[in-house]
């Protein structure tokens, strides 16, 4: 995502618990594009001079990535890609008694914070490899604007941003995930996305 | 469905509480498809006399309905439509304990019988008016063989089944209609659907 965004003129800051993976994960996607377009800090460091931040972390560092930010993001929007996948079934969810990883991250940052739900159903191997996506955005959460920037920031990808309403429907739009990877397993493929049909901007989806 | 089914040369037999509904909604259909394709019943009558049953009813009759037809389905695949909406507010879901309908469906009928979610995510608007449907049906359930039959239902209406697996993943099925409704409302439609992706027999997706 961070070298799609800086395919689209964005300046990118890549964050990790490693300076040396940032720098280099920074140094790769400038290679990329030509232009010093990303930059690599420790996640507090990119969390603080970010301002939309993106979470892309395993379900087992979420909470701890979160507290470690929490000041840092404070007053802006966290773009929240987490799938609360069980470590010990990847198959299966392990689902958080706020009842999604988004609503836990919500509750964990405090209102100022906005959470959007957002990029889950994305496969890796689509994005990695830089294909056209066949799968639109499904943003989730409790400030209407913060899910505006999140579509746009999708449509940025190439993607269709979608405004799929409060917090509470992330535990539908994150679980959506284990459902495509299952998918994927039993048809044998690997990027199984969704579309929503019926919208009046699609015509080609019949 | 039952008039989509009676189409593709199917004999229904439409249940009810009321058997004058039954009778009525059964006669409805044989003129619209021009032969007695379809019989009315109680719905305990209608769940004995039926190979593979299905049960479309709202939330709150699920249970009573389920312990009703409990012995008649005993052996039979039993496609569960249910989402658990809450009845306080249409637009959140009501979690069951056992984190779906399909679930509790399967819990209160017993391993005897072969629950199966299916079809929560037609929109009534498309199926109700005939019009074409752009929307995968996900099955889930616990046995294989079963998802394959309700696959080949929706075949029949010209919809194309997926097996999505087990029935734990009902909870994110049943949960997306919910997600698809808020769609609807906030982009003023009224039939969204979904559709799956990535998968090898569609090239028309992109």
């Amino acid at each position: 995502m961070a070298l799609g965004w800086a395919r689209a003129g964005q300046e990118v800051i890549i964050g990790s618990r490693a300076l040396e993976r940032a720098v280099q994960a920074a140094l790769a996607i400038n290679r990329e594009v030509g232009r010093t377009a990303a930059t690599g800090m420790l996640n507090r460091e990119a969390a603080a001079a970010g301002e939309i931040v993106v979470l892309t972390v395993p379900y087992d560092a979420h909470e701890k990535t979160l507290l470690d930010i929490r000041e840092a993001v404070r007053g802006k929007i966290l773009v929240d890609v987490t799938v609360p996948i069980d470590p010990q079934n990847p198959r299966r969810l392990r689902i958080p008694s706020d009842g999604s990883a988004t609503e836990e991250a919500q509750a964990l940052l405090g209102p100022e914070t906005r959470v959007v739900a957002a990029f889950q159903n994305i496969s890796y191997t689509h994005l990695s490899q830089g294909e056209a996506i066949a799968c639109d955005v499904l943003t989730c959460g409790g400030d209407a604007q913060a899910r505006q920037e999140v579509i746009r920031l999708a449509g940025l990808l190439g993607l269709r941003g979608l405004d799929a309403g409060p917090a509470r429907n992330a535990r539908v739009v994150e679980g959506l995930t284990v459902v495509l990877m299952e998918i994927n397993r039993r048809y044998k493929v690997r990027g199984a996305g969704i579309r929503v049909t019926g919208l009046p901007d699609r015509d080609n989806e019949k």
